[in-house]
């Protein structure tokens, strides 16, 4: 239930209207907003003087509005008012996004490591390394760090920033987001921690290929193959925040054993290492790296790679075609390691869907490929704190009238 | 978007709160309304009086309360005043139950037909003829008919109240609602049409074993095999309305062709022609007689029974795994004539959801066995109507202050 609306509250989710509005459309004068939002021009003069004093606004130069008169100035965004850094821990990678409110990237690293069979300590330790790297950079530019999101490979309970398991890290009941405050130290901001395909679909949805759809499957290969559901708009999150775990929908119910203890789970047919080992394709090199051998092989025409793909495809297809019949989705994104191969994989898939939908005659989810590919689960992560900045702007700037 | 509300959209809106409230909550004062609604006493006393012309509510007895002094009058539901006609085409039978205001059954039929490779002309005739008697009986017993829901098996688009496809029926594209219109003439009440395992579904959400969940899967088992997906207690649409067609998940890829055109679906290995056959039970008699004998068969221990039930439960379990990993529901409710099999199927069921939902070790989602059975579909379409009824009672009703 919502919080009784008090004058106070609303104040604060009125900040947060106006912020969004000028991040969102662009520099403008305090009278467009008015008429755009369709606050009185006093409210919205007050409210830009308070997101200025925040420093989340500036007021420069002036609107060219083509007509004769004296130019006002127009407000824009003060990027340095707020910076979000994502972090993302992978099978095979560690990796950091620094964005800040104008949607600048502020700072980025990406650290190769294969973590299999490591140490979670150790993990945490270089995660915690790589943050401080990252507000060492913001503390130099000036740029204020409104929070930390850490996109995980597993069940993660968001409210606890815990992850509860990582089937192919064997990782159980880690608690990230307490470990790594714990290794940053009182002064560090808010760390939050998501599941990366949850995360991964929330970018695709602000400014991905999921722009502008209500109801998408964004399905996301890294090592292990996760989803994120956007039903209506909003992202699926299941009873327990669980959900989305399309590498473990069962494809061949007698088929290979799965990390996760089951048997013929998609992962087994289309994970990274099924895919590679089925076109004979080395493991070797840094994490994308295989990857792309592979694209370049199967674009260069070579038959092993093509069959690889098209099988990985097929099987693929056989799952898309289950969330299809249950869902009805607009569309499927292929991201992470998916959007590189999308192009072999997406025949064979289509065939699948055409094959096994219900209805299919009366048109199929279109099969998208992501433009951020590998990229969408840090975005995400990065993203996730700007969109709470957006809503509630005094929850970073702090101050005497907004400490709750 | 919500169209702006008006004095008098207001006022229709507040009809509906104030009849929701009493049918819901029970006969009580319109000093007891007042307070637990919110609104001033002189607003209710308003409202009640026009539900009261409406025929809706009544105001009859007195409400104790365990003071001293006069006993107020006390207002309650007058079933007469809309009741809700639910039809339901199945493969092999037709239904029709009519619920009143007050939850009343008011007239109920079943006919059983095997409607598979017959004409749908003659279908909707039957049908027809099924409404009339349904009317009739309403018109005697002097009840308002507020309008008539089908249940369909098959996709249906729920505007215009098409069914577009029924695999096992072979029917395409046919207008049920304005066929159905065209049968009953111009004074008929208003006709719509719907999915009968969504129907299903909405009936169990509202006084089934759903009552209470937010987020379930209610798999009904009728010839074919569908869903209705609940997910934050709303309904699942998907983008064309579609949505829940659980019995076309693949279970098992090279599997046995299925009527949709498919292979391997679900309905291939749980539908009830493949129960039936596994068992080596008749499927002679009227509908449910065959899911009955095969049941009691199971209970005396008969080994080819319980084998063949165990077989469906380890196949239907594939597939709940599946939408398990990818929804994240808190119960799977096991409707149609999954409900009288529930024991005899659930334990493989349990074991292949203990198998294959990663993260099973925190807990599964709850199997429940549907109250309704095989009675959801027709009862969730007299409900239906119902549902419109308490949001806008006005629009049944009419009377020269609402048409619109």
């Amino acid at each position: 239930m919502r919080p009784p609306a008090t004058q106070r509250t609303l104040r604060r989710q009125n900040l947060g209207t106006v912020l969004q509005h000028v991040v969102r459309r662009g520099p403008r004068s305090r009278a467009t907003i008015a008429q755009e939002t369709g606050f009185n021009k006093s409210t919205v003069s007050s409210l830009v003087t308070e997101l200025i004093e925040m420093g989340m606004l500036a007021e420069r130069g002036a609107e060219r509005t083509g007509t004769v008169g004296r130019p006002g100035l127009v407000v824009e965004v003060e990027g340095s008012g707020a910076a979000g850094v994502g972090l993302e821990v992978n099978v095979d990678y560690l990796a950091v996004r620094v964005v800040d409110l104008a949607g600048e990237v502020r700072h980025r690293a990406h650290e190769p490591v294969d973590l299999r069979g490591r140490d979670a300590g150790e993990m945490l330790d270089r995660l915690a390394a790589m943050a401080q790297a990252a507000l060492g950079a913001l503390r130099e530019a000036g740029v204020r760090p409104a929070g930390i999101t850490v996109a995980l490979p597993g069940l993660v309970d968001a409210v606890t920033g815990t992850l509860l398991v990582a089937p192919n890290l064997h990782w159980e009941d880690l608690p990230v987001a307490a470990e790594l405050g714990r290794r940053l130290g009182p002064d560090a901001p808010p760390i939050a921690a998501d599941n990366d395909a949850n995360l991964a679909a929330l970018a695709e949805l602000r400014t991905g290929a999921g722009e502008g759809l209500r109801d998408f499957v964004h399905v996301t290969g890294e090592v292990g193959i996760g989803a994120g559901v956007v039903l209506g708009g909003e992202l699926l999150r299941g009873a327990h925040g669980y959900g989305g775990e399309f590498g473990h929908l069962t494809v061949e119910p007698t088929g290979r054993r799965c990390a996760c203890g089951s048997v013929g789970c998609l992962e087994t047919r289309a994970g990274l290492d099924a895919l590679l080992s089925a076109a004979e394709e080395s493991t070797e090199g840094a994490d994308q790296q295989p990857v792309e051998r592979l694209a370049a092989r199967a674009d260069a025409g070579d038959e092993k790679a093509r069959a690889a793909l098209a099988e990985g495809g097929r099987w693929l297809g056989i799952a898309l075609a289950s969330a299809a019949n249950l869902l009805d989705p607009e569309a499927f994104v292929l991201g992470g390691y998916f959007a590189p191969l999308a192009e072999h994989l997406a025949p064979a898939a289509e065939a699948e869907l055409r094959l096994r939908v219900l209805g299919a005659g009366r048109g199929l989810p279109a099969l998208l490929t992501s433009p951020m590919g590998a990229e969408a689960a840090v975005c995400g992560a990065a993203g996730e704190v700007i969109e709470r900045v957006m809503a509630d702007p005094a929850s970073v700037a702090g101050g005497p009238h907004y400490t709750s």
